[in-house]
């Protein structure tokens, strides 16, 4: 902890503000990664038990970013901190609000577990959102253990990482896209994995917020490069089946 | 202006404060307005320059929101508000918040509209996106109305009405999906469309969410009250020590 910035009485009631944040950022994220691993296992073993379960643990989370933007902010008006001290801070209000956004897309998914029950599905069709999902979770995972240790290398990396998910998922847009024109029957539950696909490409957009938030929180200035985005989905020319 | 928290001399440079963020959040929601409309318009005008231009103005929604962010934090840092003087400055950090993710989402919809340049696309299969996305409109101008002038009354309104969007939203689904079954030909585009009309359903909540930041601005509490409907829910709701 830097201690040059404020008199130590100061520094000692600071500490156990930003150890409080720490402590709750940790549980968040335990959390978060846990709802976006047991959506997407609901989603393959089609367990809506499972899915409940998800969009109650979401309410935790939801919790937990309330809890930790009002201490947050009163950290920030009570002790005035400044340059890495102030920059923990932000780094807890910013890295509480991806993570409540990663829960939500998590509890999404859940949800359209639910709204599939008992309708037939081939089960290869969601192979490929399990497949780009474990990747989104091993970066989840690794952006975590950088915010931890405060690595901004690691940090740099998953963010170079998502490039990787984002083409990944343009992929399987249009895989998705094959499955619904090859039977009309496969309509309905592609359009839901299209948007499970989605949800679970934007969790990748949030952890890479995060290593965006711990390069700031490590250097204090701005990650300036463009990101190495992948996702042309949402560009992606439709081809048409012939005849 | 409540000035009963603070000593003169801070009060008149936590009014300049104040007035800084809140021009910024009048420049970044006259923006978000444009965006919306504009999106949509390319949409239905298929209008590829237009969707560029919406690429290009959410730049500027990003660098106000980055703006705004700062300008909250050092003035919480600085003058240490309580009370209604905190809940504004807060308030404002959470309203640039949802408008950074309204400009992100009608983004989403013009990178859709350059997708889609050129291709066979029957009219009729983006008016109920159009439908949605005027009512959308219409509750993210009355909710920064309602914002402007610290009325809560009209903020419920725009909270309570949010449920029609989404029911609007569940019928164009089942409606995109119908055309899909009907002509494999419409499946691309209307892939895209689900998104686009997902996309703004998520800029109604957003509009929701600042409902909620005008409530609790207002009041000084959370909105207890279920949300009048399912989907997403960003929302957080926090209370400060009353002061």
């Amino acid at each position: 902890m830097t201690t040059t910035t404020m008199p130590d009485h100061i520094v000692s009631a600071f500490d156990a503000d930003l150890k409080e944040l720490g402590d709750k950022l940790a549980e968040m994220g335990g959390l978060a990664e846990k709802l976006v691993a047991e959506s997407v296992d609901a989603l393959l073993t089609r367990d809506s038990p499972l899915a409940r379960r998800v969009i109650d643990w979401d309410r935790s989370i939801d919790r937990l970013q309330q809890e930790i933007e009002e201490r947050a902010i009163l950290t920030i008006a009570k002790r005035a901190p400044v340059a890495i001290d102030l920059r923990e801070v932000v780094a807890s209000l910013r890295i509480a609000n991806d993570l409540e956004r990663i829960g939500d897309l998590a509890k999404n998914i859940a949800k359209r577990v639910i709204a599939l029950d008992g309708q037939f599905q081939p089960p290869k069709l969601a192979h490929g959102v399990a497949h780009i999902a474990n990747l989104t979770l091993a970066q989840l995972k690794e952006v975590l253990d950088a915010y931890t240790q405060r690595d901004e290398a690691r940090a740099l990396e998953v963010w170079k990482r998502d490039g990787e998910i984002d083409q990944l998922y343009t992929s399987l847009f249009r895989e998705l896209l094959t499955y619904m024109m090859e039977d009309p029957r496969n309509i309905g539950f592609c359009a839901h994995l299209l948007f499970c696909a989605k949800n679970v490409e934007r969790i990748g957009d949030h952890a890479t917020n995060i290593a965006e938030t711990i390069y700031y929180l490590v250097n204090g200035t701005p990650l300036t490069e463009d990101r190495p985005k992948g996702d042309t989905s949402s560009s992606t020319k439709i081809e048409f089946p012939q005849g």
